[in-house]
């Protein structure tokens, strides 16, 4: 009989920022209990993923396996860690754990997608833990820029992995708990297996600052304005909100908080008992009531996000109120690559208002969430593990974390999605290569990412689409011309004629031309008509559109 | 009669960094003569502009003026300035001017577009001046990131004006003129009217540095590399790309050009005399032969470009070069932003490949072309001009240079895109605000951008394509059932049957049902049809398409 094993697999998340999902077991080879951390969503783009609502991991491995699943496990509530629950819950179909401010946005996610919340269960902290099978899995607070995360510790008969989450080192975190250094070695002391760590920041040289550090810029920045001051800031970073909010009370100003999220936040971090003493806020109908210079509105949309209350703002009046000359406009925030193109439209925006934009001044004004190389070297020192699996990062930032753990005496194990890494015996092993990849959720469907579903949008999108009709009576002759529908592209090119009719005029020769085996042939005849559009195209405006081609025949 | 004045117009760059394009002009209001300043494109994005190869100022103004146009001239030879030479020549006509390197490129370009390269004069730098009706015109040789590049001095009836162009203040900028203040201060010292200046750095508060700093920097790192190195910047950076060469000659690497721009640029400037001692280079078949750690590649593709030799040497083998485990990627180069994405996947498909990517580490092995914020203010001092007019940035950059040069005692004027600004009187005014917008090269063919070609593009690309199509008899009853066909959509929605199916039965429900008004009405037919596709589909996949509807009436 096989050994018992332990296994590690990425499902998402490590060869990318977001979708975070892994895969954890114990047991016989191909008999392993599991139990998944985290199952977040990533974020379309245009580029890549026009008109796709939300990406998910490809979850069928664990599909396949779902009566050997026994629990999910999530870290904290930012949404490329709980965010794909609701949707992908049904596949998976064990019971959800989280700590209680994490549990209410995991349960309003499965009631969003018609599922019982009552399968996310509350728990408490480390030292509690939850005995699933072979597993006793604890939440270990860890501080980072949204309340109650936590890292978890997996004790397994092979030892004891710490999954650290997302983390930064900090001391003061103003909203949730500090980072306890001797919580920390006391989980360690006794020998930790393997760390499977964040490496977000790994190519960030200095150490990482305390959220505490940007409260007295804020304030100074804030006291400093005479027009209207807006700051935005990601809803969850909860601490960063009540210190926004703060530095406007200081400065003698009414607090608007604009933006669906960043009240439903708020609301949530106050429910469940770990945001207190927030600032009591106003309506924008006060708020536009006011003089500008006793406002301080706190708004969504620090990414240049299209509806976000800030972009709807730098477009003019919103919700009653318009920014104006004098006004200032802060981003407590730092642009995630890909957003600068939005983020950039909306400073514009603000600009032609008359609008002064701030932004967060090299890190004056915003402080990351995530551990930076000195900290992630901190946290291995701490934690002493065996092992160093590198996660939460794209593949050069996994890369550069294991050459740091190796560049300091540690086993640093590359394992990007889909890596099924055993940790028995001496030495950790890729047992496996998974297929793994990503799924949408498109408009209220589910697809492939490989179904190429997209790959017609985005063709479209370059190339521009055709509609050919034809009509073959009962003899298979045309019924009059072919006729042509264009979207997407110039009406007139070389020629000076319309587009439409020289594709019609050569279709309409094409198909009198075409003999009886093309004519009677479907595939034939979609073929010359479909080649007959695009060459035609190509001469007129110099590209090979989409070619839809509807052949109607009357026999 | 009404007195003759000098105006300011940008058509282009003065609120974007790209596509520069200003007019000139002096004379009787509506019979100015006039002079243009740059011919520039931008590049086109998925999100706003799919498809589109390139995109020009809207010239339609001057067009509608071209007998009143007697000069165009070209600062230097980037794409953002000379670009649109070739494009938009014909609807100007007018004479080009530019020194010898830059008129290279810009012949190129006249010819590539069928026009005489002849229409391309080279001139001399400051002091030869070109008269052209109440103008005098010279080069005013300044440093940038490329050879040859210059500010122009335009004498009139009014006073001096100069236009920087692009520059930086850069004393040994290693290829190209330094920046002489001697020079500049001569020209400027019997006072300028207007200095109409670069604004693309007025956001770096520290001082400009030297091309000539990043020299020993690249040469140490690329002597501490054992395996291949390969280093990218842009191709039009000749300095720069001699310091790479020279860093690998010195490392005693020979070195190979890759990529079409990069080796056209090399010669370029060999040619018209502004390179000297470039080092000798190698072809890729060569380099193939030789150890990897006695070649170095310099190559194009800084920005993440998916077919420059960058991103094809980080999907595999290119020109019978292949990267591995050990070899070194330089990006000596910043990220224009939005192209961040396109960049970052180049770094992770080389971190795949196992190889080690250095960015420019915060500008030690790159530094920038333009004028940070207290080179600007250096000018300033040096030209010392009655108004200060920001351009080449956007709109936020022309604000904030505005204001810098407010905050330090002199009229700042803010002239974005098609504000007309009179520089004659004591105090410059807007005397009208022009239209203008873009122009797309798509394909062949020159469109408008609010043409809505792009518009539907992007429609299809988010929302994706359904055509319909009905066929009606003589007594314009449904021959047969509506067909369907559907592209960029998911095949099965919430009924679980194919959705070109549902769709089909409840068009054919839908045009049995209607009345004689809506069959025998094109329009409302159209209508129906369209309506019935568009919420079926949203019904069943959560997502309303773009329709096209094909009725074939056999009456």
């Amino acid at each position: 009989m096989a050994k018992d094993r332990l296994i590690y697999l990425p499902l998402g998340g490590a060869g990318e920022i977001g979708m975070n999902c892994y895969v954890y077991g114990y047991g016989a080879p191909g008999k392993e209990r599991l139990i998944v951390v985290d199952l977040g969503v990533t974020f379309p783009d245009m580029d890549t993923t026009p008109g796709v609502d939300l990406i998910f991991p490809d979850i069928a491995w664990l599909e396949e396996r779902k009566d050997r699943v026994d629990g999910i496990f999530i870290t904290h509530a930012h949404e490329d860690h709980v965010g794909a629950v609701g949707h992908l819950w049904s596949r998976i179909g064990a019971p959800v754990y989280a700590r209680a401010f994490t549990a209410l946005h995991a349960r309003r996610k499965m009631e969003e997608q018609g599922h019982n919340p009552d399968k996310v269960q509350t728990r408490q902290p480390w030292p509690e833990t939850i005995q699933l099978g072979p597993f006793s899995v604890g939440f270990l607070p860890v501080s980072h820029s949204i309340p109650e995360s936590s890292s978890m510790v997996i004790d397994t008969p092979e030892g004891r992995v710490i999954h650290t989450g997302d983390f930064k080192i900090d001391y003061a975190p103003g909203v949730g708990e500090a980072f306890d250094p001797d919580l920390w070695r006391s989980v360690a002391k006794d020998g930790v297996k393997a760390l499977v760590c964040d490496s977000t920041n790994v190519f960030s040289k200095n150490e990482g600052r305390s959220e505490s550090t940007v409260g007295p810029e804020i304030t100074r920045f804030v006291s400093e304005q005479s027009g209207m001051v807006v700051a935005t800031t990601f809803a969850s970073n909860v601490a960063r909100v009540r210190t926004l909010a703060r530095a406007g009370v200081d400065a003698g100003r009414s607090v608007c908080l604009m933006g669906r999220a960043m009240r439903r936040m708020i609301e949530a971090s106050t429910e469940a008992g770990v945001l207190q003493e927030f600032p009591p806020t106003i309506s924008p109908d006060d708020a536009a009531q006011l003089p500008r210079g006793n406002v301080m509105l706190i708004v969504t949309g620090s990414q240049g996000e299209r509806r976000a209350a800030s972009a709807q703002l730098s477009r003019g009046k919103y919700m009653g109120l318009k920014l104006d000359e004098g006004d200032t406009f802060l981003f407590s925030s730092k642009t995630i690559p890909g957003n600068e193109r939005g983020v950039i439209a909306v400073m514009n925006a603000l600009s032609e208002l008359g609008v002064d934009v701030q932004d967060d001044d090299d890190g004056r004004y915003h402080v990351s969430g995530h551990a930076n190389r000195p900290d992630i070297l901190a946290i291995h020192d701490i934690v002493k593990p065996q092992i160093v699996i590198p996660m939460h990062g794209e593949h050069r930032h996994l890369r550069e974390h294991v050459k740091l753990a190796k560049a300091h005496g540690r086993t640093g194990v590359m394992a990007p999605n889909g890596t099924c890494i055993s940790l028995s015996g001496n030495e950790p092993q890729v047992v496996e290569y998974v297929e793994t990849g990503r799924s949408y959720l498109d408009g209220s469907v589910q697809i492939g990412a490989m179904d190429g579903v997209v790959r017609d949008r985005i063709r479209m999108a370059l190339n521009g689409q055709v509609t050919v009709s034809v009509i073959l009576d009962e003899d298979d002759n045309p019924l009059g011309e072919p006729w042509v529908d264009v979207m997407g592209l110039p009406e007139t090119g070389r020629s000076g004629t319309a587009l439409t009719e020289v594709m019609e005029a050569d279709l309409d020769q094409a198909l009198r031309r075409a003999d009886d085996r093309t004519i009677l042939d479907d595939d034939k005849l979609d073929d010359l008509l479909r080649r007959v559009a695009r060459q035609t195209a190509n001469q007129e405006i110099g590209r090979k559109p989409e070619v839809t081609v509807v052949v109607s025949r009357l026999s």
